[in-house]
């Protein structure tokens, strides 16, 4: 069964990354989550990486701030697609995790996302477009998240006239 | 037939993108190019999105500089996985186009990588390992290309021991 | 009748954006408001301009954050001048968002003003300041603004004069 | 008469700022062209200002590099539209240009476009569209630059595909 | 009598550059202090540089934010020292006015110093050590004022030490 | 004699340094020149700083990139005036020096001036403008100084005309 | 007996540096703490660290923010190993510090950590680092540490499982 | 026989590299150089660096440019001082390398140098410093160079003084 696996190097990069998956949930992609960290944890890291391929992970998510090297790791073991997610923990407000996590030498691609919240919930509509490739009922559950998108814009914008 | 569209705002991007079909080519993934505008030409870029669906197309590559909206045009258009590279064209090195590539906003993902050649050539490996979702074959010839890479360090590292 | 279109990629966007609206009404510069997104609703977005160009808008004023392509988008469909306001959420602060609106190629201009606030009241004198080469009471306005203005100076100046 | 003055701060700004004046001549809108500088001329760049506005100036285009203070200074004594222009001259590569033109406090905007050549061909299509408000004429020979743009797109997307 | 300008662009700006006159009090400069925006009221501040000078101004401090020309207009009017305080109002952090305030072009000179309190503290120390060139008794004040902050540090030292 | 001392961190910086003793020069203030490095000889620097100070040097210039300490680090041994030029070695152009020369904490200012050649130049005029507070053929050099340049950016109009 | 010496420019960097001490004391690493400054205290920070070398000290770490010259200006009187931590005062977040502590000329290194809190504590792991290869005591303790820092990661892993 | 491993990401990387080994040659520092990459060669950077510290290195330096990971994978395996590079490759000039490098974590030091060869060379230096904690050969070759550094400042201030 195919799945995402979410990784974060630490446990204060879980308010951030809950963003991730609950879009992973509302689009009924099967996922699980880890802890790990590419600093303090690498060979778990790896044994993670190779452990997840062989039970079906097609696609990694990693979250993680300041010089944010989880992503970077991840890739170096494995073919599957890896998603960042810079995280602005840190004074340099996720400008480190952003460069560290997108400026990947050629041969080790990292998918990169915007830094902070908004990244984590795009990190996961990137993850079900690349496993709706293969999954037409995945890829109408996210048309149809785009549809209630624009109507969202819309009702927004009823709202605002109110407010005139 | 599953393909990949390589699209960039302007000509003047060719010689970076070509980093990128090279690498494409090299994997044996069908792609095509094409030059549209998300500013210049918006409803032709919408039109040949909508029609590189219909004929199959399952990943989009958008290379621009400076504003670089065109991965984001496309994205929004498309439920379909969408890659961003920012070229380093004009005088703030890209910095621009990496932060109007990336920073997309919850809902409508953008898969980014590095500024200029390498992001290029990574551009094709993301598009590669997601279509490898499906195609053994290509998943195959990604962890070769890997080993290679593997090769190629370690026949640079006996090369700079010639010159101690 | 011709008036000022104020757009706005979100509702969240809508605070500063006030600032805006402020400034054209004290100006009694006619304008409506609209949230509308480059991403979440681009065709809705390309049929607005359109319609409202028909209807006789004269200028747009686009507010936008993050990868901020809204005024972008905008300009891509009309060649009435578009004004765009780079808004400072997410978590670095406006950078991505100037950027993203001031880097435009060449053929497509956007006016871009300051990030946030200041910004969005700045947009509006300008819009009233176009509308004002063709309409001398506007002009006058502008010109009784600037004086009164001035005379905040003064008054900001003998208040700090009284804590000395 | 209505005419754009094209200002600049050094004639070392010339080369940049002659892309401006390209783009008017193309569009026949009619020009004159200063060197005036906000910090070594203060007192000529403003009676230059009052001069032109009674000559019949409708819009100033202001190009300055560093500190670039001029369309500011330019802004601060007229209520015409003031197009900033950033020149990347010095080492900083037009990040401090660009600050110091787009960032103006309410009430004094500056219509401010890309940092360059680029900003330089932009302030003179949006000087146009300005006009274009009260010129049909120029209206449709925006609207013609603007298809001939969208056919050398289509002609660029040719000559790459002969070169795949 | 010679006599410190201590000028700002808006009342705003206040509460930062008490932090300036503070020190010229305790240094026992005389001083004068002028809310004057370079873009809000130009001719007024020429004017007050001009009639300033004439009663003995020696040096002039201008505190501005954003796309702070405070300093940069003074010094256009003046062959006094100007010396400029970047203040961070605005989502920029002070980035803005610290290159508006600093990238002078040749010719125009701006002391610059510190972004924010720290700056306009160092402002007024700048100012004494310029009129301090001619008048002993201020050189030892400032002599003074240093060795103080030397057995500051001392004392903050001992303090730290019975935090061990 | 009182005379300006312009010191530099290594002869690399020397180039870009006579821009300034150019300008000395030709305003006929008396200078020296030494190369003295705030890491590399902290002693002679500190000794250099007393002995100028006896020997009548007003006013200290120091030239540094990267890390530019010696601005700071002769500011902590006298309280004349010190003005500090950023220059652009190294690969972060100058960013690193801007910011390491004018972010000085309260009680020891460091009069920055524009990154390279710029501020080279305006280093010397900054110096001059402090020695012309008690030197009033100096204050005249200064005023005819000001009005060549501004006889200079008529010239440059003019040429700009002929071009046209 | 061999120690460290912990100093920072001023008592407010005191509550980033207890970070430092902290993990010092936890590592049985002796060590001294001082408030000294490059600027406030040239001669007493010289002084102390010819002092404090003579007593042993085998491992300098300096806290400092803005232009902070104190890790430089430490590293000029020794060629023992000295650690800079930058520290996030003032506005500009810590990017003054940052480039004003690593960016050292070459024969002066500075070992620079990460802004703030993370760098305070990794200063004293990388003086600990340095003092276990003389002291396989340490070694062991750094080595129980990562062990433990390990756990922890574990532990923060089973706590996410929980919440999902 | 304790030695210092300096490892490099890629061949491209050796000519800034090459710095780094001669200073340690000058020093009589054993050193050895491998190309080894975090992404592309991570496990065989991962036993490369258990081998190192089993035949005896006791300090690594890591040069790597972009997203550079190599030298906190490096630290991620070893309680050994390891010391970062930050190379300028890529169009952001070292801007992503230096932040990736030094922004590590709590617990996983990288003690890292000014971006490109000023870097390289103080890695050396500060690899050396460490070394000679327990080698007062070293020390005073150390103490040597430093001393030679200090004459050829005063060689380059003669030359500058027959220029003048």
């Amino acid at each position: 069964m195919k799945f995402v696996a979410v990784l974060m190097g630490s446990e204060s990069d879980w308010p951030v990354m809950q963003k991730c998956t609950e879009v992973l949930g509302r689009l009924s992609v099967g996922f699980e989550v880890r802890v790990t960290s590419a600093h303090r944890t690498p060979a778990a890291t790896a044994d993670y990486v190779a452990d997840a391929v062989a039970r079906g992970c097609a696609v990694f998510i990693c979250g993680a701030g300041m010089a944010a090297h989880l992503a970077g790791a991840v890739a170096a073991h494995t073919v599957r697609p890896v998603i960042g997610v810079p995280i602005n923990s840190g004074p340099l407000q996720g400008f480190d995790a952003l460069l560290a996590t997108v400026q990947m030498p050629g041969g080790i691609p990292v998918a990169t996302v915007a830094v902070g919240g908004a990244g984590a919930r795009n990190a996961a509509y990137l993850a079900a477009q690349m496993l709706a490739l293969g999954d037409s009922a995945l890829q109408a559950a996210l048309a149809a998240d785009r549809e209630a998108n624009r109507q969202k814009v819309q009702a927004q914008n009823e709202r605002v006239q109110t407010q005139l």
